[in-house]
């Protein structure tokens, strides 16, 4: 007899962490990704800014199942679900399932803006976090060697779309680069020549949490150099510049996209329900309405929480993907599932300068202990210990000197060199 | 009047070193290179046996610049030296010289053997490294991924050419990988399965070391498990196979090239002799014969040291730095320029397994000294408190461990993904 198999999509937040707590089952269980590590987001936007070096906000996954010998690791991109043969289709083979665990997560969302999926930089991988990274140093080396003032000032112009966290946390982080070792690195260059402007279509940053937060980040960025647009719609991108809604033009060489996420799944050959933003319906014990077998979790899934859908934050992943565990126990014992609860610790958002915001129990936070909070925070919850070590390190030296560690334009292929700007002589 | 323009072409050891020593002089001083980073090529090997963090052992040039005032940097592509206008030209546009510094080294040299450049994996930039560790990984992966044995083997095996300093430093970190981390990554696979092949033409490892030093690395190789095979040629490379000239073919994805070097220099429009070896001949201080305002120095320059030439390692290029600088000073001043005199410190190589070969001051050191003695030495030339604070925690890991930090398969673009091996399912 073939032993049960549990096949699990998805390393993120949610699938590693539903695969760790399957250690010890009575189970096969498989876990497959597209990248043979998992990401830490929350930090993505430090490697974006040349704060952490990529290495030390990703884990390779193997590395995390060592201890869990029922668990293997399968680097594969994932093609499709087949619900009527309980098959997975990847590009490495098929993989039946007695049980399904769907956790792709979700992909930067570009609302069909002409030009954004073609010249915006996203933030949601690893590798968009480098990319981001080389072109604003590219951007910077380029400006020391073009006369043109015009041209000058869109490579040292900064827009970013969307003011949720992301974008905030983009715009502090890029503000104190700039003032800190960029300043340094360019002598030649006059820093105050830099703009970063923040775009954001709602009336304020931060909607997750209470308008006084927003109105105290807008305020914040505001005191730090940021320029902040609210209630401004971006309707078109290109290589040189977003143009507004309104009219108007925003020359930039870096479009940043921070504009929202939609759901990243494979095909599905299954009857599902969708909501209204695409994430896929689910019971209350995360399983699919009509299919037992299948459980849906993380950015993907249509999740309730006091009436509300989750945010997308890694704590809801996180508890999920131990909650389908649990399940998955119970269903292999013969036991009725459980409901999925929410147990909401708080929320916190870094703005830089020193500064965050938080709501925790009820109490806003602002300023310097939210800032030290979301550190503390990330710090304990990223995986492995050298990790924390060397981002802890890292940041003492960061915060304290106001400088960077990381500096380099760093391609994988030795002979890939863009050149986006006409040449002048120095 | 124009303050006198000093020109460094290559931010290696060479290079950098002559800029730095420049800091202060009543001149304008450029230093021009196609990367924006310093790359400390000696711990190149570390990166592609995923030991250490590529950002651990490339620092970037301004950083390094930032107390030398009077030296500026351009990140280009250096297209020709033009020695009548007195001008170099780059991909940014032209740079007109008072003095000429020529430091851009050298690259990987395929000898004209059949598909070694198009399919080998050379070991000469950070790109390279990277572009290895990641060959090396995705081979495992793959491995697990096929059941036909005769492909697997052939993922399973590695073929190191050339059986200098940088072929016997792969061949033994490699293994230390495989049967440290990667043993404990990929349990699936048999560890004794995995072949490391070094052929050299030769009849000694190390031909730059005394006899003695040779046998004992390759005794030290075989015990270690390493295939070493040595008078043997290599005729062919594809991406399946390394053929002999023998007649025997040696599967692997995996052809690793360290065959030797030939240098690296932009198109010269100047009178200048070259030795057999391509490199560029210079007076005992350094200055081509014809051109007083140009010097030569590091891997592309012919510079004696008791009637032998160079063998091309940094303490070599180090110390020429600081002989141009003093020189050009010199010059400046209008004193005559004075003859690079070598000092010999010893030479030092690390074979893997706790185990190395060395000659200092006339005697010959084996094993566990001269193992740790390499590391002592690479720690303190390299640039950099953070950088070595950090390899050095790394190494107490990895070595008192047994284990590896990095394993990740991370390509700069999120779409990157080669497939190279029949799929099959698992």
């Amino acid at each position: 007899m073939r032993r049960t198999r549990i096949v699990i999509l998805g390393a993120g937040f949610a699938g590693l962490q539903a695969a760790q707590s399957l250690a010890g089952v009575e189970a096969e269980v498989w876990l497959i990704d597209r990248q043979n590590y998992h990401t830490f987001v929350p930090l993505l936007y430090q490697v974006a800014t040349a704060q952490l070096e990529p290495y030390h906000i990703a884990y390779p996954v193997r590395r995390l199942l060592r201890r869990a010998k029922n668990v293997n690791f399968c680097w594969a991109e994932i093609l499709q679900i087949e619900a009527d043969r309980q098959v997975v289709v990847t590009d490495r083979g098929e993989f039946a399932y007695d049980f399904l665990v769907v956790a792709t997560g979700s992909r930067a969302q570009f609302l069909g803006i002409s030009g954004a999926a073609e010249y915006a930089f996203a933030l949601k991988t690893l590798a968009d976090a480098i990319a981001l990274r080389n072109q604003i140093l590219t951007c910077f080396e380029r400006a020391t060697q073009i006369l043109d003032p015009q041209a000058r000032q869109a490579l040292l112009s900064f827009v970013i779309v969307g003011g949720g966290t992301t974008g905030v946390e983009v715009a502090g982080a890029l503000n104190e680069w700039v003032k800190g070792a960029l300043r340094r690195d360019f002598p030649t260059l006059d820093a105050h020549s830099v703009q970063i402007t923040l775009v954001h279509a709602g009336t304020r940053l931060f909607p997750e949490f209470p308008d006084a937060l927003g109105d105290f980040a807008v305020r914040h960025l505001q005191r730090l150099g940021v320029t902040v647009m609210l209630e401004t719609r971006v309707c078109g991108v290109s290589a040189d510049w977003v143009e507004l809604e309104q009219g108007q033009i925003l020359p930039t060489a870096t479009p940043i996209w921070a504009a929202g996420l939609a759901v990243a799944h494979p095909k599905l050959s299954l009857d599902v329900t969708v909501s209204s933003t695409g994430k896929l319906w689910v019971q209350s014990t995360l399983q699919l309405a009509d299919y037992d077998n299948i459980y849906a979790l993380g950015d993907l899934a249509h999740v309730l929480h006091r009436g509300q859908p989750l945010a997308g934050v890694a704590p809801e992943a996180l508890q999920q993907g131990v909650t389908v565990a649990q399940n998955l126990k119970r269903q292999l014992r013969g036991v009725t599932p459980q409901p999925f609860r929410y147990f909401q610790k708080g929320r916190l958002a870094i703005i830089g300068g020193y500064s965050g915001v938080g709501r925790i129990a009820g109490v806003n936070l602002t300023g310097f202990l939210a800032w030290s909070l979301w550190l503390l925070v990330h710090l304990i919850y990223l995986p492995g210990y050298r990790n924390r070590l060397f981002v802890l390190l890292t940041w003492l030296q960061s915060y304290v000197r106001r400088d960077r560690s990381v500096g380099h334009i760093l391609r994988s292929a030795s002979s890939t060199q863009t050149v986006t700007q006409p040449l002048k002589s120095p």
